[in-house]
């Protein structure tokens, strides 16, 4: 058995549905998780706590600051690193700076396991690097499609593989618009909709405009060929006046990117609703894989967070 | 760069298409295969040999023993590991009996990698074991949807899930009888037509009578579950009349594996046709996960090959 402590930074709903599955999951395959501290924006806690306790607090005050029992600390992220030596950093805030952090944590062996985009489709082949001269790991399942493993089923499978394309619907929000102007709604109503119901995220624009998307495929080049695309492109979903089979669509092939709407064939596997996901892969020998599965929501993307702390524990080799 | 020497074991059709996809991938992921001894049963060629110009022999004459250049070895499969000590046996034949080749690699430390059934469906809990002791491993991808990566999905991602029940459609021949019916065809002209195809295994029982979807359930089975299933059945295709949107569906749940025809709705993921397979995996947090490829083809087989070749040259770790 092998006990593994772990760092929790952000303690939103992704956080919290983390520490429920660790608490459901108190060993698997021989690795047992202790949540060593939980950062949020009011502080640090630290030491020895009970995660579902801290997890009650922060749903009824809004801030783990308010715990009464337990020390909270006010550590910089580098401090935290330094002070706590957990063995693995689990970023799953959406703190866009959060590469400064992983630089500090892979330096000090620390593996990073992150649901957090921006750092990882901006430097990944810095992070490789840092990870490779420090023997720990970094590891992101749940950036694309949540906990439905398609980082894994890329970076892990398919070795023989020349990715000749990649087609996927990475962005639920733009799909539940989609599929309201579907059926008959304008984009405004169907915008302002989304945005009632919370569906869309704090910046919408990261949704409509598809650079939550673009992210992913950023993400998506870099493990399908080990560098960052030259050609980019990226449309919204604004303009979009007939929605009939619309999705947005991300495109990855080598040395490009595009997310845009496309009109998918009526049996598109593309042609998701809800809160699903899909990729279609396209490779020499394998000739078409499908993958479809959920793509957001707490537990979905704890899920692959919490996969990714075992295989970080497990010392799983990274091969892309 | 990590050099691996591997044993090919049986030279149909995907151990020829491995040899060819090594041979287009002269190094992957830094790791350089070395295709050591190839093994027929008209013998075994071993040390310093061109793998393409065995497979040419092979396609010519029908077996390796008539290759001019080379001296061609007659070693009994255990010999095979003592002689010529390679890093990795590669099974890629189709000998029900090959469980105990696996034991003495795996006692000499030798790491197995197998396309073939039986052994794995039958001995999967006793190989585990064997590898943990040598700190070998054993994979399999190929076993179940040949390089589609159903096993690697299982066995290391959806650590934190608890696997609810997978429907999978695993056998392309009944699926190619079954769609022929579903064009008016009677049973007996569709298994005919199949059979002068080439489509259906030399004991056609195997594919008409679900033994071949029974072996991958249990596969399956044993990667979601770590243990046998207790309650098995089994019904082939050979009394389905009404054959519209029928498919021969495995249903694996905890303890329990099933295969029969199902009457599937019109827009079931499982409603496939030609080579194509897929499985749906139900878990308490992810919900419906979907994956879909081809499932059978020497390249598509080969390729999962390839990966596994790759993996424990890595040492990949095997939580399941």
């Amino acid at each position: 058995m092998k006990e593994v402590k772990v760092s929790i930074f952000g303690f939103g709903t992704v956080g919290r549905a983390l520490v429920e599955i660790v608490s459901e999951n108190p060993e698997v395959v021989g690795v047992k998780i202790k949540v060593e501290s939980i950062t949020d924006r009011s502080g640090t806690v630290w030491g020895d706590f009970d995660p579902l306790e801290v997890k009650e607090v922060k749903e009824n005050a809004g801030r783990i600051s308010a715990l009464g029992d337990y020390e909270v600390y006010s550590f910089k992220p580098k401090e935290l690193i330094e002070e706590v030596k957990p063995d693995i950093l689990v970023d799953v805030s959406s703190w866009d700076g959060a590469f400064s952090m992983y630089e500090v944590a892979l330096k000090e062996r620390v593996s990073v396991v992150t649901s957090n985009k921006p750092p990882i489709a901006e430097h990944y082949d810095k992070l490789r690097e840092l990870a490779e001269e420090s023997k720990a790991g970094v590891y992101f399942e749940s950036t694309v499609m949540a906990g439905t493993p398609i980082i894994g089923l890329l970076r892990e499978n398919l070795l023989g593989e020349n990715i000749e394309e990649i087609l996927a619907v990475l962005n639920a929000s733009t799909t539940f618009i989609l599929t309201r102007m579907e059926s008959g709604k304008s984009f405004e109503e169907a915008f302002e909709e989304a945005k009632s119901l919370g569906v869309l995220e704090e910046d919408p624009s990261k949704d409509i405009d598809g650079i939550d998307a673009f992210y992913k495929a950023k993400i998506l080049h870099w493990v399908a060929y080990g560098e960052p695309p030259e050609k980019t492109e990226r449309v919204g979903i604004r303009e979009v006046e007939d929605a009939k089979n619309v999705r947005l669509v991300a495109r990855v092939s080598k040395g490009e990117i595009s997310v845009k709407p496309r009109k998918l064939e009526e049996n598109s596997p593309l042609l998701v609703s809800g809160v699903y996901n899909a990729a279609i892969i396209r490779t020499n020998n394998l000739g078409e894989l499908v993958l479809k599965g959920k793509g957001g929501g707490g537990r979905v993307t704890a899920s692959g967070v919490f996969t990714d702390i075992v295989k970080a524990a497990l010392k799983f080799p990274s091969p892309r």
